[in-house]
């Protein structure tokens, strides 16, 4: 399971049904969590994303519609009863804000808590697990900002199936030969896996592109991705407007990820002037035809 | 008018119906708020509370259920465009915590801010308007906690009709009786104004007692108010719990009530364990009748 699902949409004033930035990332057994602005911790009681099984959070940028949330949601998750450890991957003046915090309520988080400071000379691999590999990057907002590549890596290697059976292969001994394990037949011959099997299949990558203004140097970063998160706070007409405060218009989402040869885009942080939501697919799909609104609520397949 | 609406009736950890405290409390021509916890503005749209309107916010201890959503309403005024002057009334370490976060993200809010600190020693009048006062006193929690009393001046003199009618004074006259004017007639009499009036009817009082634990030391402070507001945090088979946490019970607040010789109470600050509310009244009702729950959405006029 590869997926990403949407629990805010909106730019920075949030209203009832559109909330500020959020998604929760699925990753075979694990979920991360980009970005927590004010009211994740509902949005996720909502739609029900188990939050005691997130281990990474990511932080993209300090303006407030991305981590006003995460204050609180730490706190439920120690009155919960978690234990568990909790990295947190975020610009560094996030630390002494969530410390003094803590403090101020004499509040002894139950987990232990540990900061990963996103620094833009450093931009790279910062989480490197058997079966997922999350990267940064430097994005251009009014103040340090960054994305991130989260890459699914398959372990299981792929069976030859018509090999397989010539050598005689027990079907029991699949999951083994996936593994990588190489097979003894009782006759003596030793059975090398790389015989009857592929590597695994590439994974998949999913690149979230947080608040940007319209630039070209996003595209060998989201080059090749199966799904990318395109931020689109305003409309076209409106291009102005947005380079102004650093944001992107849904043209300008469309245009670098049909340029960067993106599978799919996903486009959000409408700002709040906008009560509707198709005349941003509509700008979008006559420059790249993949692209979906990012509704709260809705999960997508990577 | 002099009431007041709930957005928050849940104690720690919120979910989808039931958020962290927050009240409005309309007083004549303005709005003040009490507690802000988080997802306080959006309950402000969901309710229709003109966010603009309000001057003075209280804020009664630094749990974070009681004033995670502050900085987030404070940015959204913000970016509405607010130009007038927002005074918050809070513990003091609650100001250099607002400043970090306004830093991080180096906004300047287009409105003047100021701070009124609530110290112990200093209990007693913050806010003395024409038609309004608040004080504040110390209520006995885990971290230093304050309630407020907030009382609405009446301004306008009471007319005595007959009166009127016999000096023959004209009833487009009557709003400047009731502000105190004299009423100078064409044959020459003066017509005093405590002639024809009485005294403005005393003001309404709402007591508002924040997290505590049972306390006798709180009767004072309720004596006589129209609408006092104490939490219950549990039911009474939790009693020992409550008091553990520096919390209150049901019966325990009805009690207070009573020998308070309060008019009504409300409760709230339900924990989280409780998917049930009407227990609470159950219980509530045997020992001070007029008790109603804090339902989120509901005002209660004062």
């Amino acid at each position: 399971m590869f997926a990403v699902t949407i629990l805010g949409n909106n730019s920075a004033i949030p209203t009832v049904d559109r909330h500020p930035t959020a998604q929760v990332v699925t990753c075979n057994d694990q979920l991360l969590l980009i970005d927590c602005g004010e009211g994740t911790q509902v949005q996720m009681v909502l739609y029900k994303i188990r939050r005691s099984r997130i281990k990474h959070i990511f932080i993209s940028h300090l303006h407030g519609d991305h981590y006003f949330g995460l204050i609180g949601l730490l706190n439920s998750l120690s009155l919960l009863g978690r234990t568990e450890p909790l990295i947190i991957h975020a610009p560094p003046e996030l630390e002494p804000i969530l410390q003094l915090q803590l403090e101020a309520s004499y509040t002894q988080l139950k987990f232990p808590l540990s900061f990963v400071a996103l620094r833009e000379e450093a931009a790279g691999v910062i989480v490197q697990e058997r079966d997922l590999e999350v990267s940064f990057f430097p994005v251009k907002h009014r103040i340090a900002c960054f994305g991130f590549i989260i890459a699914q890596q398959r372990r299981k290697r792929k069976i030859i199936l018509e090999q397989a059976l010539a050598y005689e292969i027990p079907s029991a001994f699949y999951t083994q030969l996936q593994e990588g394990a190489d097979y003894q037949r009782k006759d003596g011959v030793l059975v090398k896996n790389n015989w009857v099997t592929l590597p695994p299949a590439p994974g998949k990558k999913y690149v979230y592109c947080a608040d940007t203004i319209y630039d070209e140097e996003l595209i060998p970063h989201m080059a090749g991705a199966d799904l990318v998160y395109h931020e689109t706070t305003y409309l076209n007409a409106l291009a102005e407007r947005a380079a102004e405060r650093f944001h992107s218009t849904s043209v300008q989402a469309a245009t670098l990820a049909a340029r960067a040869g993106a599978k799919r885009l996903l486009i959000g942080h409408f700002s709040s002037k906008y009560t509707e939501l198709q005349p941003f697919l509509d700008e979008c799909v006559p420059v790249f035809t993949n692209t979906e609104l990012s509704i709260e609520g809705a999960t997508f397949l990577i």
